[in-house]
């Protein structure tokens, strides 16, 4: 293949395109949402998972004081509810009224799982030795949720600059 | 949705599904490769990348010693070779001899480029410090190839199981 050189300032869009997840956290009596898309597993069982989180995010603070989150996996359908909840801040908004996410109570975390989402982990806050360096969080999940009449998910998977794709095959 | 309980031991499945890679390194005067999943973007420039990769794997000692490595991102025509080089080790083998990959020289590291692959990121090793607790290890971009005529990649994704799904739309 005849490669030519990359800006490195664009090498991301070539690896996050993991997929697209909504963490819900609580804290101080109410609930939020952030789109986030760099992620990786790093153990299998118990399963823990790596979270690069901004401290620039309203959820940074909630997740570092409850240490608990819930990682929800949306599909094709909920696009625009995951690009709007990716543009504003849960600091002024309540984005689950504002995009019609519906929460339901989780069984060993308090923040919620959102109802529309096929796949809902409840996860715990286990290391933080890396956070302050690159904003790099383990958590482990303790419990998990799944609707069991998806059997292929069209999951979405960011492209870098606001474009999303969806998984196909 | 009508979610139910998933045993934790099914978890990864779900969010290991980013673009599996060959990363290649070079060590005591030969190359090899690994097929790999579990990574994530951790700063957006310079480019920081956060793979786990187990200390059981050959590549691991080769590149903890040189602490140099590539990333190549294949494309679906490559599945059989990305699932050879994930079931055989380089330990006993000759990947590239087997499957067919062929190797071009870097510019800023020793690894080879794998020219089959339509993207190539030459990384340097810049963090060890959760290596030991989880296999994770945090590289550098420093230099990146791609294929300007790949407009819409069609990668390879992890669901688990050895089911490999191509990215669509």
């Amino acid at each position: 293949m005849s490669k030519r050189n990359l800006p490195l300032s664009r090498v991301y869009a070539l690896l996050e395109t993991g997929p697209v997840v909504l963490i819900t956290t609580a804290h101080k009596g109410r609930s939020n949402v952030m789109t986030q898309s760099w992620h990786t597993m790093i153990e299998f069982e118990p399963p823990l998972v790596g979270l690069v989180i901004s401290n620039r995010n309203f959820s940074y603070d909630a997740l570092i004081a409850t240490r608990q989150c819930v990682i929800n996996i949306p599909t094709a359908e909920l696009a625009r509810q995951v690009v709007g909840c990716g543009n504003v801040s849960g600091a002024k908004v309540d984005k689950f009224a504002r995009f019609g996410l519906t929460c339901k109570a989780a069984s060993r975390v308090r923040p919620p799982l959102i109802d529309e989402c096929y796949v809902s982990l409840e996860c715990r806050l286990r290391d933080t030795s890396l956070v302050d360096k690159y904003g790099f969080l383990v958590v482990e999940v303790v419990k998990a949720w799944k609707d069991p009449s998806v059997k292929i998910a069209r999951t979405l998977h960011h492209q870098g600059k606001g474009k999303l794709i969806v998984a196909g095959e």
